[in-house]
């Protein structure tokens, strides 16, 4: 696999220059590029967030930086223990392995930390070390996938083989796809939403993909679409509730997000968010809540955001900044169960494409 | 389907009994068990919480009574609509799909309070009208599940089929289970815990059907191990957190929860928690934080619980009352990743079996 011979190798090099550096009675130090906010910018060109060009130094002879730096090495150590014996960990079972080898981690969000410094640092995302979060979503639709994990190597699945959807746990991630029936993608923020779609037969009616997200996509979801996206040529559509954390929702999936600003690979610029709009509120004349501070303080929050900045997006704001409701998914039920089915998605998948 | 000309049957007799009322010119009422705190008892013979004799009269002459009367006949009629149509519903888009009808509910908790009426009123649950809440489990392991929703009719699953696990949602619900290699079930709290014992063929080791919770087991989850008990005879096990929450995680599996008092099958009086217990922490010396207020009071209120009355569970309270920590089923990673396969969970099933 070369995924994994290629972070085995990125893996040993970091060794190996810590030790030649002891070797030559130097202390050893990693240079990486630096995560911190300044050096994150909105490429504008390829409409994402990169990392700028701003490197930070991890010197084992400043008292100050041997802590984070023996973790850095004790994760990367981890982590090809993990690649080398094709094992999988969650990020919280890292934080508690890490005390079997008397290494000191504050808490969890200090051992997220230092993998992220290990992404940084090899350019490979944690994903392909095995590490995962606990929380997936799920898949449902006519794609085949080949399995590469230990028990089930060149295994085929059809991610229509559960009528409950099929979770986007580890071993999917890993998959290749092989091949597919479908024309795109067609990704959902709500649990009520994506069943229905299956039931209803959407994804034959509409050739979807369909992936439940369950709020803002967990990152290895936003692979896996990025990858049908490209090796199957599938277009990307997110349909999500209409309120600011909807938009938002659709936003980290086209331009990425500022703390996953140095992994590659993750945005798709040119999905498209289909809605609820503030439009669309209006003209399917759908049941609302007021909008309270919290949401209207985002408002203003992704009015200043460099992702918002373009011309369509600023209307969109504009929009329910004058409107102060929001509208849920399910809030087409009140037109009877199956109006977005035959009447919403329709209208707005045809516009889009 | 039986079930479903059962639901039909029932639901047709409450429709025809306010008729047969309005016909005789006298205002229709309805009888149902009271399912307030004062009419939920603890059984001890069978271990469980039930209803008692208590009933309640809704009639439609006494004004307060004509909205909930209203509402319970709306939630019956559209239950007999998914039930005719083989459709399925959240919770959620029923409380969305009421305001199509002019039906009001203040909120999603007045309408699934009424849908446990329905429950209460015709003796079945709300699974079985095809009503299901959003968030599921999962479960992976040797057995083979044949589905009824349409669409699926008759086709077989082998729930090894992902290695991510599969979820336990609607459709899996109503499968019946044809066959089994398994020889018990082992239910698990946490999503790294689930992985890991996939990843390390747990499953094959121990022969276990593994299902992960996930925090309190939704009720669905719950009715699908009770069905594997019963038809292939499996043993249940259930694995938590190391605290009082995790406790009450198995304790609701065992034994209920009041607030499903009124629903038949769900308990599973012989499953068996295996910890992690008081006394598993100090035995494999594991990591652990301070309990916090919540959790010394969360203690208190389980030791006043008419479910924890026995000495064994009470051994169990005054344990951890006496320890005043807690411990998560990942700190046993702190003396290496595979030390919860090779010795803990040997230890604590042999003793349990």
């Amino acid at each position: 696999m070369p995924r994994q011979t290629d972070s085995i190798e990125k893996l040993t090099e970091i060794g190996k220059q810590v030790i030649s550096s002891i070797q030559n009675a130097e202390y050893p130090s990693i240079v990486l590029p630096d995560r911190s906010t300044r050096n994150i910018v909105f490429d504008s060109v390829s409409g994402q967030f990169v990392l700028g060009n701003s490197k930070t130094k991890r010197d084992s002879s400043n008292v100050k930086h041997v802590k984070s730096f023996m973790q850095l090495m004790w994760v990367a150590s981890f982590a090809k223990q993990l690649v080398k014996n094709g094992r999988t960990s969650s990020l919280r079972d890292i934080y508690y392995s890490s005390e079997a080898f008397g290494v000191d981690f504050k808490n969890q969000a200090e051992s997220d930390r230092i993998i992220a410094d290990l992404e940084c640092l090899t350019g490979i995302s944690r994903e392909d070390f095995g590490v995962f979060p606990e929380e997936h979503s799920s898949i449902y639709g006519e794609v085949v996938m080949k399995y590469t994990v230990s028990g089930y190597e060149g295994r085929e699945v059809d991610l229509t083989i559960s009528p409950d959807g099929f979770p986007i746990g580890s071993a999917l991630i890993t998959a290749e796809p092989v091949s597919t029936k479908a024309k795109m993608i067609l990704a959902i923020e709500s649990g009520g939403m994506f069943s229905r779609l299956i039931e209803t037969r959407c994804w034959e009616r509409f050739g979807a993909v369909l992936i439940h997200l369950g709020g803002q996509a967990p990152r290895s979801t936003r692979r896996l679409m990025r990858k049908l996206r490209e090796h199957l040529d599938l277009p990307v559509f997110v349909f999500t509730d209409g309120d600011p954390w909807g938009m938002h929702i659709a936003q980290v999936i086209i331009a990425g997000s500022a703390n996953a600003a140095h992994i590659d690979r993750l945005a798709i610029p040119d999905a498209k968010w289909i809605g609820v709009t503030a439009g669309d509120i209006a003209k399917y004349s759908l049941p609302t809540e007021d909008m309270n501070n919290k949401d209207l303080r985002r408002l203003e929050e992704l009015a200043q955001d460099s992702r918002y900045l373009t011309s369509d997006w600023s209307a969109q704001i504009d929009a329910f900044k004058n409107l102060r409701k929001k509208a849920e998914q399910q809030a087409f039920s009140r037109h009877g169960m199956d109006f977005v089915v035959e009447q919403y998605l329709p209208d707005k998948l045809n516009f889009a494409i």
